[in-house]
């Protein structure tokens, strides 16, 4: 099977922002509240940064219990590693993610500023300067024959949907309204002429969108 | 984590039959068709028995691609296996599964009449003569750390229920009648003393029901 380019477990509120606005160092999220808008996830068995007291195992589950199934690679946008605009001052601080980042793989963080790659646990961060289809196509090599996650925000996701690289979504809506931010979409819809949709609502609140190739 | 026992996408009619009566050689679910109880699986991209062609990437699929996820080895009744009663006559038929069988890991199939173990492919068949408990303990032992599948049928699904050693459940319920067969329950709500339940309408007429222990 060819390797594919997934969206896994991405969460958006109901006004289809994926982040608020005024990221900081303090406020990876800007205004939203991210222990709202990953309630859904951080309940489940499975959450997106492991602990270790057990969680629900119902519908949410089997989508976090997802996030990584045959997951060789991560592409992520410069704001999904940290605050910082314009070229690194700081090569000290390593990002967002702590000395054992949730990603288990190499990491692509797409930015216009060059920095060396380094390795937290079993992370490796490499830094691209380059269009979607270079920096996938350097992710797919790194990812070995597994498929490749594409990790957000919401605005590289919507730079890889103008290239038509993605192959699968799965999004989460959360009941929440965020009002201004980094918008994903106006709506799910917009993804219909090219994507098979499923619509899924979780006695969790969410709603699951699940998208795959037409 | 400890090791589970879980069923996975184990379907039944509406009215609660995993299988129909008349059970034979050529009519493994008896009087129901396995094509019209389990199309929701086949149409998925992960069905339980692999083919090449691309299927459904929706909500069904990560059901289905969850089967075999983190599964070590698999407990089975013996009409799971063959349609035989009373000792085994004729050693050279080796059950329903083919040369290639799904299953990837040790199976137990559940019978009062011994028989020597044999391989095929990466499937090896052992014939287990004892209650629920002892059997699992087995299973648990050959699984190397995995959890265990619990494959069915229903009859056996039940007597592992009795026994109160399942983790976890995933039933489908099709939308289809049987009337008669082998019955998992009469009502899911059943099990909604021991279970927390999620309950999950797909697109594709089936509902998914998720039990995982309180």
């Amino acid at each position: 099977m060819s390797q594919l380019l997934r969206v896994q477990s991405f969460t958006v509120s109901s006004d289809g922002f994926g982040a608020g606005e005024g990221q900081s160092l303090e406020t990876p999220f800007g205004h939203a509240d991210p222990g709202s808008l990953l309630a859904w996830a951080f309940a489940t068995d499975h959450p997106p940064i492991a602990r270790s007291e057990p969680g629900s195992r119902g519908l949410d589950d089997y989508f976090t219990r997802d996030y990584a199934r045959n997951i060789g690679a991560e592409i992520m946008g410069r704001n999904k590693f940290g605050p910082q605009r314009g070229p690194w001052q700081d090569h000290e601080w390593q990002g967002w993610w702590g000395d054992e980042p949730p990603f288990h793989t190499p990491v692509f963080v797409m930015t216009h500023h060059s920095r060396p790659s380094f390795t937290l646990a079993d992370s490796t961060f490499h830094f691209v300067d380059s269009d979607p289809a270079a920096a996938l196509s350097r992710a797919k090599k790194a990812a070995q024959g597994k498929d490749v996650r594409l990790g957000g925000g919401a605005t590289v996701i919507r730079r890889f949907l103008d290239a038509d690289l993605i192959d699968t979504l799965h999004v989460a809506v959360a009941p929440i309204e965020l009002r201004s931010g980094a918008r994903l979409w106006e709506s799910p819809d917009e993804l219909s002429d090219r994507y098979h949709q499923d619509v899924v609502p979780s006695p969790s609140g969410v709603t699951h969108h699940v998208f795959w190739r037409k």
